[in-house]
Parts: C-alpha cells; structure tokens; sequence
C-alpha cells in the first residue's frame, strides 16, 4: 500500500466441490501473504462469459496480478489484461497459443503412467472416465493414458467424457457396467469422480474394489488416503504446484518484460488399495 | 467504485479441510457478488495474534465489513473495527459479549435432537467426540446433548475434545474402543471428525457401523451423504445461514446505526445408515 501498489492478486476458480481446490487455494493464500499479498477471491462460472466478467470486475480493482485455477480464458480477455499490464498465471490448467503462464502437472507423462501400471497389473479390458475434453487436464491425461495403451498393443474397451462432475461419473459408471464388455480397470481422470466411480459400483452394483474392478483416479487429494477408498491415484505434486505458481506470479509483476512460462511437474503413483498390484511394484 | 467504496468485504477462515468452509465461500461468493460485492480472502491460523494480524491487514484495503468463518477476535480487535466503522459479522460462530452480529445454527437445540435419537434408539452406553470446547458451537453442542441425555437420566460414558481435527477424533475414537466401559453410540461434533470416527472403528478396529457402534455427525456436509459414509447428521442450514450472513452484512453496511443480531437458525437431523434407526422415526 505504501508504494500506491495494490498488493492483491485475484483468484479466479471454478470449483470448489472437489478438494483439490480448497487445498490449493489454502497454500496460495499462505504463501502469497508471506510475500506480502493477499488474494481477491472471484468464483466464475466455467464459461467465456462467466470469466470475462469476472477478469473485468477483478482489473477495475487494480489487481496486480491474476491467477486462474481450472478456467480458461478468450484470447480477447487476454489481450486487454497484456494491455494494462496486468499478469496472468493459469494453475492446473493450459492453453494453447495463449500468451500467458501456466502451471500443471505434468499430465501425458502421468496418464502413461496409469495405463502402464494397469497393464503390468494383468488388465486387459481398461476403460477410461476421461476429465473435462475441454480442458487440457482432461485431454492431456486422456491422450497419454491411450497412447501408452496403444503401445503396449491393447485399445480401452470405453473411453467417455466424466467432465469432472460426480453425477456424470456416476452414470459413465453404471453405462460400462452394463455394456456386453464390462471393464475389468478403470482409470478414472480425477479423484472427485473416482470416488463417485467407486460409490456407485460397490454401494449401486455390489461389485467389489479392486476385486471385480481395479480404480486409479488422479490428483491424490487428502481424502484419497482415507480407509473408506484407499484410492490408487498419480499425485499432482500440489505444494510444488503452488509453488512455482507463486514465483511465476511474483516474478512477473517484478519484471514485465519477463516471458510468460509453461511449467509442468511430474508427480507420483501413489499404489493403494483400489487397484490389483502388479508383482514388484511396491506400495 | 463509482461511489467511491471498494465493495470489497474481508473473508477470515481458518480451514479450508473441513468440506463444511469451501461450501459456505462458495455460496457467499455467489449471494455477494449477485449485490455487487467481491471477497477479499484471507486465511488465518486460528490464535487470537493471527486473527489480529489479518484483520489489521483487512483495514488497511479498506474492507467494507468482515465476515469471520469459525474464528474468534479478541474485544480490542473489535473495539478497533468499531471504531473504523467497519461492521464484523461471525459466521458459524458466537462470541459472549462482543458487540457484533453473530449467525450460527441453533447448536443447542441440535445437540439435544442427537440425544434424544439416540435414546429413542435405544442407546445406554453413549459418548460424545466434542467439538472443540474453544468454540462456542462445540460448546453449544455438547451443552445441548448433555442436558438432554441428563433429562433422559442418563449421564454419558465419555466426553472429549476432538478439536475439529480428523486425527485427534480419530485418536479418541481409539481410546472410546479400548475403554472398559465402551459406547455403544458415538455423536461427534461435526461431520468431518465423524468420518475420520467411522474409518478408525470401520478400518483400523474391525467395527460395523451402526452394528457395533451408531454414530452421528453435525453439518451435513456433502461428503455425508456418499454412500461410503451415509451418515447421519444434524444438518446446519448452509444457505439459510448464508443468506442471514449477507443480510445482516449489508444491512450494518448501509446503516451503520444498527444493532448487532445474534441470528440462530435451526436444522433438522438428517437419518442415515450410520446410526440405529428408533422405531416410529422415518428416514
């Protein structure tokens, strides 16, 4: 404030059902306000009209900066924001040709991951309830997760669109249960809607998990640990996320001129109980 | 802006774990915006010096008014706040004498419907994993459950602090277990101790709720209805609480000459499968 600088940096999200996001809106507001910022909360609809709205009202606060979680922006939005001068870092989420930073983890090499660890686990018939399409979470998982199948000689039975909604799980759940061949994995492209994928198939159809089917969901969000799923999940390395995001920021408001960067963070399987362990894979 | 206020409004939490927070910012979020105003956001460790700090930094962007979610000021703080003429409204918690508004859910009345259900279940042998007793609802809960329980002329077999914290709930629920006089029924200060409760008797001591040990939450938070946990749970009235808070908020904004309201707003108990159902009481 003494230097007539704002100090706030705006968080647009989208979502707060799935606990990816509380987490890391958490670690931001802890690590923004020991470098001295505070965050100016908006919740935007996930539409390029519901965040066109919201970056608006968030520059008419002189923002110094905005962070995005999950959202994506038009290239119009972008432009005026390059205009005022006023950075943007997209978290967990890319965007082609787009002049701005983005952070995520990274999703090809994590989706591989998943596919390889089904197969090597004696999986045959693997479907897959993809994230978003219309995110670059969602795609990229999706097209690393096939094309390590492809490579080990083997198509998924299902592939369908959970657009990372709980209900849409559910039913995408219930559909490949009932299909003439029912899969005996599914990697799941987040956590939110594997616990779904699992409360529907052992409380809806009695079937048993990982016995009748193996689970991978993605993210290892806290609740993922807890007995009642006990889910095998690719890590999103969250802290190291919000981490980079954060010097990104910083680092831009510092020094304008500064090119916009995509970081991407691998992060682990993490094997629990919802999926069959191949042999010499270890816990 | 045009006015020359910020329209902004300082939002002061202290978790972001329990699924109970992101689903009241979320809402607050939408109701505030729809009038045209935004969240400042700021985390703060739940200590009287760390509230202070935030709410210091609150003054300093010129807030409109603050909401505190689940956090407690000290007397001086608010003296300062009134005397900046910057309303202070609680959400989710009371405080005995400060001189703002305060909305929460009829806690009392929601303890003693725990204690008569669980009489009417049956129960003899009951204990309560309390809210944290620095709290006024974890106060106002266990008040509420005893003095029912004592009307029924029973005492409980247990009373201890979980802290709103899984881990010290979870340890409780251990100690309850391997006590000589063990509960046959458990009500625990809020949903999210009441999971990590059923994953220790479920998970870790070989337990079948209710079979073994009925237990009963306070929330409702989404997570309580997923087949997984089907919990029962003394529902706090989430939009109902929200819609006061923002009431009261932009009503001491508008006139700054009114008083401050202790608004109670009462929830029902929400019957699941986690708890013997008493004849006559339908789901």
């Amino acid at each position: 404030m003494i230097t007539g600088k704002s100090r706030i940096i705006g968080l647009v999200v989208a979502y707060l059902d799935n606990q990816f996001y509380p987490a890391a809106i958490q670690s931001l507001g802890h690590r923004l306000r020991a470098r001295g910022y505070n965050i100016l909360l908006m919740m935007a609809e996930n539409s390029t009209e519901g965040v066109a709205q919201v970056v608006q009202d968030l520059m008419a606060y002189q923002v110094e900066a905005i962070i995005t979680a999950s959202v994506a922006m038009s290239s119009d939005l972008t432009e005026r924001c390059g205009a005022l001068g006023i950075p943007v870092v997209m978290f967990n989420r890319g965007q082609d040709g787009a002049g701005f930073s983005a952070i995520t983890s990274a999703n090809r090499a994590g989706g591989a991951r998943v596919a390889e660890f089904l197969v090597a686990g004696g999986h045959r018939r693997i479907a897959h309830i993809a994230g978003w399409q219309g995110a670059s979470t969602g795609r990229d998982r999706a097209q690393g997760f096939l094309a390590a199948l492809d490579q080990a000689g083997l198509a998924p039975v299902a592939v369908t669109d959970g657009m990372y909604n709980r209900e849409a799980a559910a039913q995408a759940a219930r559909d490949l249960m009932r299909a003439a061949d029912r899969p005996d994995a599914i990697f799941v492209g987040n956590d939110h809607m594997a616990f779904a994928v699992m409360d529907t198939l052992r409380s809806e159809l009695g079937l048993s998990v990982p016995g009748d089917v193996s689970i991978v969901g993605y993210d290892d969000v806290p609740m993922a640990e807890w007995p009642a799923y006990d889910l095998t999940t690719l890590r999103q390395p969250l802290n190291r996320m919000v981490e980079a995001t954060v010097e990104t920021v910083l680092g831009q408001i510092e020094d304008p001129n500064r090119l916009p960067e995509k970081i991407e963070i691998a992060g682990p399987l993490i094997l629990r109980g919802s999926a069959r362990i191949p042999e010499g894979w270890t816990r």
